[in-house]
């Protein structure tokens, strides 16, 4: 019997105009920002999501409510620290993580680097364990409009 | 050689008025349901086609084609059995399964251990191997227009 | 510890009349063709994604960027043999793939054995390692209004 799980998580979010920008626990300079009750990181909202699923631990929405004013504003990094230790304390461990983000703008490849060192930190990985991905949606729908942004993540998780 | 093989399965189903809605083998009381052939059941068929796709059986469609009658209405959860079988006929089990619905409303968190139970016993597996996460899409797009539904679908399968 | 990751990859083009339309390594007969630098297979393309996140080696665009004029209009069966290269290089192979494209005509059933021996043939596998599904998303969003397609693919790799 394996020791391994997979999981996904899909997060959505939209783009509006004076909101700061929060990327894989990066801050992206861009004329719009994520809205949201946390600081809106749809690809570490995903990676988040992805590990609470596979360890059957419910999803970001169960354990850290947007009705709950304690995560008004709060900083994701804060969130994914959270599940790491969550997924721990059922005797998990993140093998690795890969993850697509689908936005229009702007180019995220500068940014990647140091999203994979964050996530990889918070996590007790290496950056060669965390990948993250980007693409356009080619302008097609509402990433193409620029009124939203996409991420999927996939994390494979090893019981200790 | 590892004996685990990676399935994905993604499905779409439209959202109108004077029809059931089934979601994850449950029925949610709701305005509207899902339109389709069958049940319409979107979170099963994600899971099905996911099941399918890691034992390369080809997918829902191939099997229980919409053009045939024996099909019209049917329970999905009669499908989930078929595709347990039919992996398993291949020598194959599920590890675990990680699915995500995307639906605008209702909150579908109160369904969700009814739904865990559905699906692990008739998968053969516990609640603790069936997770089911759900997300809006913030307004965005026909999931937000509540005009549609969108699952996805992980599974690991093991070879016995 | 596990020898094995697990990778994902998006990818989107828009339908434009005037193109040929290449899915899976494969021409498929229809009035329009997706849009892009190389033949826009985006079949392949999501594939190749899924390959070099797991491996976390970047993704397509950081090995064939759309800017250089060596990757204009060409065979993405080159790109995902490199991919293939580039995962081996790496010390990796794939396990399985499984993919499903989402778009609303036409019907890509009877060209899927000939996709999945392309595609196994690149990575060195077999047609049982191989899984493409398809489903339209019932007229909804860009795909439906047959503007664009989608795929999504799912890899595990192994260590050798």
């Amino acid at each position: 019997m394996t020791k391994l799980r997979i999981g996904l998580g899909v997060d959505f979010h939209q783009l509006v105009t004076g909101r700061d920008f929060w990327l894989g626990g990066v801050l992206v300079p861009h004329s719009k920002g994520a809205l949201g009750h946390s600081d809106a990181d749809v690809l570490l909202h995903a990676i988040c999501d992805a590990m609470l699923g596979a360890a059957a631990l419910g999803d970001i929405g169960t354990h850290f409510p947007d009705t709950d004013n304690t995560y008004k504003d709060i900083d994701s990094k804060i969130l994914l620290s959270r599940c790491s230790e969550l997924i721990k304390a059922k005797g998990y461990s993140v093998v690795n993580v890969d993850a697509t983000l689908c936005l229009q703008a702007p180019k995220i490849k500068p940014y990647v680097p140091q999203m994979q060192e964050v996530i990889a930190q918070r996590l007790g990985l290496t950056v060669e364990d965390v990948s993250i991905k980007a693409t356009t949606t080619e302008t097609l729908g509402f990433v193409g409009r620029e009124e939203g942004v996409v991420a999927y993540a996939n994390v494979l998780l090893e019981k200790q």
